[in-house]
């Protein structure tokens, strides 16, 4: 039984128990520990005083927010000079304690506290002074306050009260933060001093104004606008026979001059005095402090208006708390703050019976937890029955924001952003270009590539309904185009003429699907599908990669049979049919130093060009094999990836502040390849480099720049065209779709919309032209697109010593992109820059973005699970509640339809493979026989159901956040799926 | 105020108050908790009657150890079969439980537990039926007396009594462990089941013999015999009406048969069942079994004989219980064992000020705690006064073992050893013949590199005090020896025959320095000094790698220049200085295909050798120039290296058992070595090889086997070479002595001692037999050693889930060590095999020995702190007790005197370098007018007082463990400080 009356008698400090059930069983937000309250034998008696203060308490509350805390722990501690008010911790979200050292903030951890502390601080505040709503201008004001009005039994004689007031008002020492440098300097100034003590001087008392230290004190960047400070002071005094405690709030938060360690208003006081050989003291303060920091507490003690309100407040806090067994847990280990908190309301049991498997009801109080900007993402893809119905909504939606799309671009992130995905859009194109001139005999170039990425880009990121996306050419078309072209071969038809007719007709069901609103059908696409088109294009990628560095080796062949030894039998002479016309004789004459060396001029030592210009041809041992490149080549590939890894991964070391970090970390790609270019200038050997068009005509001398409709075909072409064409338009709507979907996903926290239709449309018109001028076809490449999105995060500034800084959303706007493709179509007249980038570096760089997107997909996870013993595995959400077995199948069979895409991408029916991607949905559907829902619903997000549409394209993306959130370890952020076109 | 009469009325559930504080008062072992227990406020009263129970206990503990105990948590839960109880928990030190998947267990955690279910668990406890000491030999006897002894008001009705037996006898369904295989041979079988049902089947009653998934199950490896099981049974029923509980002691441990998951005798029960509607009994659940892992509380349940004393050992519970705060944790997360648990009687609070700055009181403590295998290694280095006292009592120590120094070898574990350390020595032995080889003028040469080698190892091996050791040529003496040559050269001296006197001037003062026990010296040697040493020579051994890598690069010079273009103006021919004689034309006229390709063997086709040797001169622009062969060493250099530390780590890895990953992490070297052989042989590039002598004859054709004492110099020389022979002690001294000191530290708990001082006459003896054959000198090599060390490294094979497997030891042999020498000699015939190994795959080699060497040492970790902001830096232990600015001091102090070192090695005054190394003990010994003791103490271990000899060199090595335990990220088994020699 527990009585409540201010200043009772009894000693025993009475925990939170078993009487409390009927209070927590009112209708309370804590309803969640309702389940808790509920006590095995039945409870007897409450006190119906304490109910109703509580229920007053939460009735109130409504859903203000209160102004963050900053709360300092001041203890007194004797020094030679005499007694000294000294800061040992802090804290806003979590604890920051003054090292054993003096010199020195631990980092962030959650403030564990011995449980007596928590009873002794509840019999603290029972039985010590009490002041709620106190008006006051001064510290000395509160502090005479504070001593006159001590309960009766607790009065202390006058002398006594003055000498408390007196020691209360000494000014404390604050521990403020320190930059590096500022460290590096005491460091180098006083290098022989014991113990540095430039601080302000003791046995001053609170100054009114802050002081400079206060002023200059770094941590001031961490706590938001309008926080209001608390102050707890502890500590023995010797003089004193009896404790002293007071819990004082003001009305009104006061500036108490230099008390705090920063200069805030006051609200909180909470002192607590006593005498010698009570070593607990700090703890209680601890405690105090940590009960501030507790949000639903710190709402009971601003509305508080009685004693009992406030112990209602620590018995709410108690029923909540988590106890570590002794033994099992070092108390000098400290814990590191988690990533994900639970928000005050969703704080829960542990105990799993409780949980409600997760359905619908979940999900829907989920989606209320979505900021307002999304409330509309919903309707992005929800049918309005009317023709280009969609479209219109998608221009609606956009139209007013297209102004701020230009605006918001004023950041120098942007800049950065701008170069990296420009680096990434020429090797991407140079890269596609080389290989569709390859497919098409040189039908489609580099310059093409070049030319048509700038165009396409452009006017897609003018017009287009989500600029953050980047156009590309992309592996499923180049696949289809060497098809095509194999095709019209094969068949005698002209190719280009036979494209654009299948274009024609590819922008005309695109044109179709926009108008029917067939875009909602992207509600289908789960994770599933997603995973699966990610992994094989990131696996294209990486194959492509690999690929051309081993054809780098057939270009530069190696002489592995070399033989120093023999050096004498290399040679390669030119030989121009006339017999004994080539004197080596010549060749061995001038032995010139190295450095200056010189090809000699003699008539006879025709260059290479020359002699095979000449008509000659070359003989030799040594003609095939050129030295050194192709192994520098490697060298520099190697490098390249190691280097852009490492610099990414740079972010999430301790070296160096978080700035320097971030800058290096947002531009790794950049530097990685300016290092490898300058390690191969250095160098000096004839690396195969970009090549970058310089002479604006079609590669092919054959084509013009027009591609006229008729004349080189049968007419009847033009309307065969169409059964190429579905396969087209499969292929596009899949490939744009999906990476408007994963674009458009609810973790980035986009605030302006997507336009699916409207991309669409973009696109399929975009094809018209491409196809009449015969440039090869774009649609949104994923992997670049999500670089270009991952490099335009925005993150809030201040956030609070432990908490990770909040990812605010994407710097929506259209300027980087078009800024990419403005340089993009200037990079035709940057050749003399460019041409110095070796292509080994750009191809390094692919292969970490191919592999970087590769591991960016859970399906990569759960692989890695196959071959990790379970008891090693990590603590996934999804583990926890699907059965480890059923997680293999998923992957296995996500695995086997990977393997059978690749195999369809390989071989002759290819044609189908937009198809097979289609199909992926199909099999997505059949899992539902194999899979139960529950599994399904954490492995991938559910299926809509065919009748009901809209709502559940608002379910998936939240499921996927949901399981964020319940787990562990989850990254912070939202996780970028990149993957590679 | 809290009443403890078995059932009494009240609901109340009070908690642990700041009435206990007398109790606590009383002489307890958790005397550290008792600052706690003072409260702020006088209590009132206190319970007689609990004190006395609470003494009587603690007085009646002694030090018995209790066997360990398995505690199984069953709940009964609803399938559409009817009630079945499930496994849901499981403890032996941490917490695992069965995931909602309900076929997997978690990862062992630390059970974090609802306060309310505690408070909880002691009304049951005080209410519900007790029966201490029970004699039963099975399940249902057990059930049938609990039914029977209930309280009197909670006396149930027979028929409900009978219910509620033949639930509690129900067979519950266990959660076996299962390998990977089992789990996949499963998946393969049963794709297509929704839910696996393959367990017993249910509503069978609990079966007196163990069930055969119980033998089968691999969770048993876990617990060690003697274990005995402790049941918690919990559970909603809903015919009852009010709550049954029941905790059950037996007398004797009693075998349940399938009660537990694994076939354990029993000793603990503990039954909750109550009325539906409760959600609680699960945690109440996890609460007694998270109380019976307590080790106090076991003694106390194992020793109670009144429901009070019980009681007053959950009090005792309560008290020391941690608490994190509600919205400040995940109640979802789990929190992983730490790596470091308190020991029972060291459970302090957490209040900063309670910790003592550790003095000698500590140390003491700490040196208590030594294992008894470690009484002995003080005395070591104790000085008896006596001629050869030292040496004696060496000899008397070890000469016991010297029998299982043979039989202690036979473990597998010993052949990889062997494997690893003979690459390494090899390695060693031809980087350092090579390099004595090029100070000397091949005097010294590869040759005798290897003899020497081989016999010093094995002689120092089967004689030495400390057989572990492997001898080795070191940097220090190696740059004695190039000083000594110069020296000899300039003055014309005979080296030899000067070499030969100082030899045995040094090995006269070495047996000087063991007959006057000056081995005891090593007591200063601080982690100071070890630390610069240790660090210069890894410095010395990254650099050399380095070095020699870029020599390659001379030796096989690439041709930067080389332009594809210019292919026909490279070649070289041989002038036989008869002008025209070379013609090309016959080069050119064979123009072979690659793979077959076979130098031309035309008259002119000299080979380069054959050129050279005929007295010709190669001209040409080819001639300087070798292809590809650097390149592609240093592709395996690095290769080597990074797949060396890629295969270290994968030890920490989570992918594969426990059990192949450590394999492979043991043989990482070797098969680094191995797979770059491979590679190299693949290509089939002429990459410099190691070169084996095959030939038993000195390398230098002008010397013999024997160097003879005179004849060629002065007689006065063998005098004066007493000079440098002063240098060359010391040298030797500190060399052999650090390492001795590193590998004889505390934390690697060798159980047969030390011998400093027959290990050092091993050393000096040797030194005559060397210095009259010619060979080099050897000490001991730190790196080597320590790698032997950590290659022999014994541990626990059984642990408990989540506890680290504790380190045993060092298989302490002398079998390995001979193993490797005999291997070493045999190795000169080896060459055959041996040379297929390219020396860039060695380099690779050396330099991950050498990083991880500097990188295993705390000077690296605090250089590192240098670049890392304060708030980013890890939680070290002396982070938090000295000042950042101190501890910054103290490494440029460090880095400062290694760059001396470096230069003075590096100068002409490379001489006095031995001295400048005796020196870092004088700066140490400067650093104590710097530093204050408190700091130097975490910094650094104390120098003993120049009186007080022996008791400090215990003191030293304690310091470092003991601050390792006060690190919450110590690294796991003691920290092995490679270096390099």
């Amino acid at each position: 039984m527990q009585a409540h009356v201010p200043g009772a008698g009894g000693t025993a400090l009475q925990a939170a128990d078993n009487c409390s059930q009927p209070r927590l069983e009112c209708s309370n937000p804590r309803a969640p520990s309702q389940a808790f309250g509920c006590s095995i034998f039945p409870s007897s008696t409450a006190t119906a005083a304490r109910r109703a203060s509580a229920v007053l308490q939460w009735e109130e509350r409504g859903d203000v927010t209160c102004p963050l805390l900053f709360i300092q722990l001041n203890q007194l501690l004797s020094t030679p000079a005499g007694l000294e008010w000294r800061e040992m911790a802090r804290w806003i979200k979590f604890e920051e304690k003054v090292e054993d050292s003096g010199e020195r903030w631990s980092a962030p951890h959650v403030p564990a506290l011995p449980l007596h502390s928590l009873f002794q601080l509840r019999t603290c505040l029972q039985k010590g002074t009490m002041l709620l709503d106190l008006d006051a201008t001064s510290f000395k004001e509160i502090i005479d306050k504070a001593l006159s009005e001590q309960p009766e039994e607790a009065e202390m004689q006058p002398a006594l009260r003055e000498r408390l007031a007196a020691l209360l008002l000494l000014q404390p020492q604050h521990q403020p933060t320190k930059s590096l440098l500022q460290l590096l300097a005491e460091l180098g100034l006083s290098p022989c001093q014991g113990k540095a003590k430039g601080r302000s001087e003791p046995r001053t008392q609170v100054s009114k104004m802050p002081l400079k230290e206060q002023l200059r004190n770094r941590f001031k960047k961490k706590v938001p606008p309008g926080a209001e400070a608390a102050h707890v002071a502890v500590g023995e005094v010797e003089f004193l026979e009896k404790p002293f405690t007071a819990f004082i709030r003001l009305r009104h938060g006061v500036s108490l001059g230099s008390l705090a360690e920063i200069s805030l208003p006051s609200r909180f006081l909470f002192i607590l005095l006593g005498p010698h050989g009570v070593k607990t003291y700090h703890e209680v303060g601890r405690a105090m402090a940590t009960l501030l920091t507790d949000e639903l507490f710190q709402r009971v003690a601003r509305q508080a208006e009685h004693r009992e309100d406030l112990m209602a407040g620590i018995e709410a806090f108690l029923d909540e708390l988590i106890v570590l067994p002794p033994g099992k847990w070092d108390p000098g280990a400290r814990i590191p703050p988690p990533s994900h908190l639970p928000a005050p309301r969703r704080r829960t049991t542990v105990n799993p019976l409780d949980q409600q498997p997760h359905g619908n009801g979940d999900m829907t109080a989920a989606g209320d937890r979505a900021s307002p900007g999304h409330a509309r993402s919903g309707e992005e893809l929800e049918r309005t029955g009317r023709l280009f119905g969609g479209l219109l909504r998608d221009i609606r939606r956009k139209a007013p924001w297209y102004g701020s799309d230009f605006s918001d671009a004023l950041h120098p992130q942007c800049l950065s952003a701008v170069l990296y995905i420009y680096l990434a859009t020429v090797t991407n194109a140079i890269t596609f270009g080389g290989m569709l001139g390859d497919a098409t005999s040189n039908m489609q170039g580099v310059l093409e590539s070049f030319l048509g990425t700038a165009f396409a880009g452009f006017i897609f990121c003018l017009f287009s309904g989500q600029p953050l996306t980047i156009l590309s050419s992309t592996g499923p078309v180049l696949v289809f185009e060497r098809l095509l072209f194999s095709f019209s071969q094969d068949h005698s038809l002209d190719y280009l003429e036979f494209r654009l007719w299948i274009g024609l007709w590819v922008a005309f069901f695109g044109v179709v699907l926009v108008a029917t609103e067939a875009s909602h059908l992207v509600r289908y696409f789960t994770r599933f599908t997603e995973e699966g088109f990610c992994a094989l294009i990131s696996l294209i990628f990486i194959y492509d990669s690999l690929k051309k560095m081993l054809s780098l080796a057939d270009a530069f062949p190696i002489n592995w049979q070399y033989r120093l030894d023999n050096v004498t039998s290399y040679s390669c002479t030119c030989n121009l049919s006339s017999p004994g016309h080539s004197s080596a004789g010549n060749d061995t004459s001038l032995p010139s130093p190295l450095a200056t060396w010189q090809p000699p001029a003699t008539p006879a030592g025709l260059s290479r060009t020359q002699c095979l210009d000449q008509g000659g041809h070359l003989l030799g041992t040594s003609c095939q094999y050129v030295p050194d490149v192709t192994l520098v080549s490697f060298l520099l590939f190697g490098g390249t990836f190691l280097l852009c890894t490492a610099l990414k991964r740079f972010r999430s070391s301790r070296y160096f502040p978080v700035g320097v970090r971030k800058l290096v970390s947002d531009f790794a790609a950049i530097l990685a390849i300016l290092a490898s270019c300058a390690v191969d200038a250095v160098l000096g050997l004839e690396t195969p480099k970009l090549l970058v068009p310089s002479e604006l005509k079609p590669t092919n001398p054959a084509r013009g720049w027009i591609v006229f409709p008729f004349g080189a075909n049968p007419w009847w072409v033009c309307l065969l065209s169409a059964v190429p064409a579905v396969l087209v338009t499969i292929l596009i709507f899949m490939d744009q779709q999906i990476t408007a979907v994963i674009l458009n996903r609810r973790e980035y926290k986009l605030q302006k919309g997507a336009g699916f239709h409207l991309d669409l449309l973009c696109v399929s018109l975009l094809m018209v032209v491409t196809s009449v001028t015969g440039l090869p076809w774009y649609v949104s490449a994923t992997v670049i697109s999500l670089a270009h999105m991952e490099s335009l995060r925005k993150e809030s500034a201040t956030s609070a010593p432990g908490e990770h800084p909040e990812f605010l959303g994407i710097r929506e706007q259209r300027l980087t992109g078009l800024a990419v493709f403005i340089l993009m179509g200037v990079s035709v007249f940057m050749a003399p820059v460019l041409k110095h980038i070796p292509m080994p570096v750009l191809y390094g760089v692919f292969l970490h973005m191919g592999v970087t997107a590769l591991n960016s997909i859970q399906l990569t996870d759960r692989v890695r699970l196959l071959l990790m013993p379970a008891k090693h595995q990590p603590d996934l959400a999804y583990l926890r509640q699907v059965p480890l077995r059923r997680v293999h199948l998923f992957t296995v069979i996500q695995l086997l339809c990977l393997a059978l895409l690749w195999l369809l991408k390989s071989t002759v029916a290819a044609i189908i493979f937009p198809v097979m991607l289609l199909a992926l949905v199909g099999i997505r559907k059949g899992l539902e026989r194999i899979f139960s829902p529950h599994d399904l619903s954490w492995l991938d997000g559910p299926l809509p159901a065919p009748g009901a549409a809209g709502t559940h394209a608002r379910e998936r993306p939240e499921q996927g956040s949901r399981a964020e959130e319940c787990e562990p370890m989850h990254r912070p952020g939202p996780q970028i799926n990149l993957s590679v076109n």
